[in-house]
This record gives structure tokens, C-alpha cells and sequence, in this order.
């Protein structure tokens, strides 16, 4: 099973392992960088509101079956039960929102991609087939999800900070 | 980028680009293999209900630009605004419930994927991460959600007849 990226993310981000976490958290702008070969495939999806990202986590350090969630490390789960970037296959999931088509360039939100990370799909977010707001979130707890909202926000503001004073 | 299959889904189908389409409207049961290699990687997964299952389509028949969606043959859309499985990177998504956990046997509801499909992923659903019941469905209608619900309801009764009556 062979992949070759169909673009490529482009944001503020450049540090491996640091918020912001979850896409749906992410303060960020940026863009998705489809490559001219694939132009095609935008064909209608101004219309979406959300996009499903599928990208290789080009940066994980292993391909671990156990890890310790980032903001939460006393207690390891299954690398299965848990959405850490070393996995044994290290694809991730974001969704973000969709602001401009420019060509071959999706301006988007939401962005939580490090700088040049591939591409491997791009999918419709559809809530008929999508959204499961029900859904129980085993060990995440309402209280891991806040820390991940809280950190992902402050280093947002910390890049800002970071890039306006040069 | 190389992968390499974690498990393998076990289910009753066999017919290619034939319903049940999309795992919400999946009536079928069965069961994601996990290879025992990568058993580890299932702790701690009995407390989520729904698993995000990334699988890859090992039948897509070619990696396509723009496709027809299979039950509205009347427009071609960018194969990026749309949920076919030829696709340039042939990554299937799919959401499960999770029923039980018997050792490396996850049995599952939702089933979509034809019996031997590799699976490469396997995510915990996080509703918090991953439901936005509000996002845009671009030229997916309500009539085309309502025909894949129905289509893949009466795949699943006609494969129940079928396999009653050997």
C-alpha cells in the first residue's frame, strides 16, 4: 500500500508535539496547498463548510501501540484508543473550515498541521454520515477536553505575541 | 509513505460499489481483526461506543479526479468534494459502534467495508473533536442522504433473504 501526498499544509506551526490539539480547537488560519495534478478534484466543494483532512504525521517519532495522551501522561492507552501522531500507521484526522478557494489553495481555519505536512486526502465533512454527538469519549474527560481547548487557545496567543514582536 | 495493515474487516459483503453506502446507514454487523501484533494498541478502548475506522479500498478500480456519485449519476463532482472510493489515496472512513471487545476481535455495527478490507487505523470517536451537526452539506441533499439511507436498509434485508434461503 503505497501513498503519495495530494498537497501539502501550510501554517504558522513548527513545533512537533505542541498545541495547538484537535483541529476543532485550533485558533489557527492556514492553508491547503492541493498540487496542480489534483486541481480536478476540487470541483464543487466550495459548497462544504467543513473539510475532512487526511495527512501523514511526517514527524512522529515512532510507531508505538501504547501512548501517553500529550496533556495527560499519567496513564497510558492504546495507541487504538487514543488519537496520539505515533501511530503504526501515522495518518491523522482534522477538520477544518473552509474559507476560500483560490485555485489550487483552500484557506481554511481550524488549522492544526505542522508547516509542509502531506497531504493524503481531503473528504467532505457531511453531518448526515458525519456527526455522532452522542457518542460516549471513554477515558477522555470533560476535563482533558478543557486543557486541550485552554492550551491550544494560549498558543495561539503566544505565537501572535511571538511573530508581532519579531 | 508506506503502510502496512493493522487488521482486516470480517463482514457479509462481497459486492463491490453496491450498498450499504456510508456506515450510519449500515445495518450490517461484523467484526475489525486486529492483527495480534497489534493487540496492545486496543487498551482502554471498551469505553468509547464509536470507533472512526480508516480503511483502505483495495477495489477501487482506478484513482480518479472526478467521479458520479453512485446513486446520482447526473453530475461529476471534484473526487475532493465528494465520498467515492477512487480516489487518488483510496482512504475509506468509516464510524462503528463498538458492541465488544473479544481479544483482538472488535464485533462491531455500522459495517461497511467488504469482508478482507485492510484496515489501516482505528481512532476513538471523541464528539467533542469530531461531530459539527451544523456544518454545510455543499451539493449533498436531503433526497440523496434519504436514498442512501434506503438503499443500503433494503441491501441489508435483501443479503438477510439471500442468505436465508442458502
Amino acid at each position: 500500500m503505497e501513498f503519495k501526498p495530494v498537497g501539502i499544509a501550510r501554517s504558522r506551526l513548527s513545533t512537533a508535539g505542541a498545541p495547538p490539539f484537535q483541529s476543532v480547537f485550533s485558533h489557527e488560519v492556514g492553508e491547503i496547498e492541493v498540487f496542480p495534478a489534483f486541481r480536478e478534484g476540487l470541483k464543487n466543494i466550495e459548497g462544504f463548510s467543513h473539510l475532512i483532512i487526511l495527512s501523514y504525521f511526517d514527524q512522529a517519532e515512532r510507531r508505538a501501540l501504547t501512548e501517553q495522551p500529550l496533556l495527560d501522561a499519567e496513564m497510558d492507552h492504546g495507541i487504538f484508543a487514543c488519537r496520539h501522531f505515533n501511530r503504526p500507521n501515522p495518518i491523522g484526522i482534522s477538520y477544518m473550515t473552509l474559507a476560500k478557494v483560490t485555485g489550487c489553495r483552500l484557506s481554511v481555519r481550524g488549522m492544526d498541521l505542522l508547516d509542509g505536512t502531506p497531504i493524503l486526502d481531503i473528504k467532505p465533512y457531511i453531518p448526515a454520515f458525519d456527526s455522532i454527538p452522542d457518542a460516549l469519549s471513554g477515558w477522555v474527560s470533560e476535563t482533558h477536553i478543557g486543557r486541550i481547548r485552554e492550551t491550544s487557545l494560549q498558543a495561539h496567543q503566544d505565537l501572535d505575541k511571538k511573530l508581532r514582536q519579531g
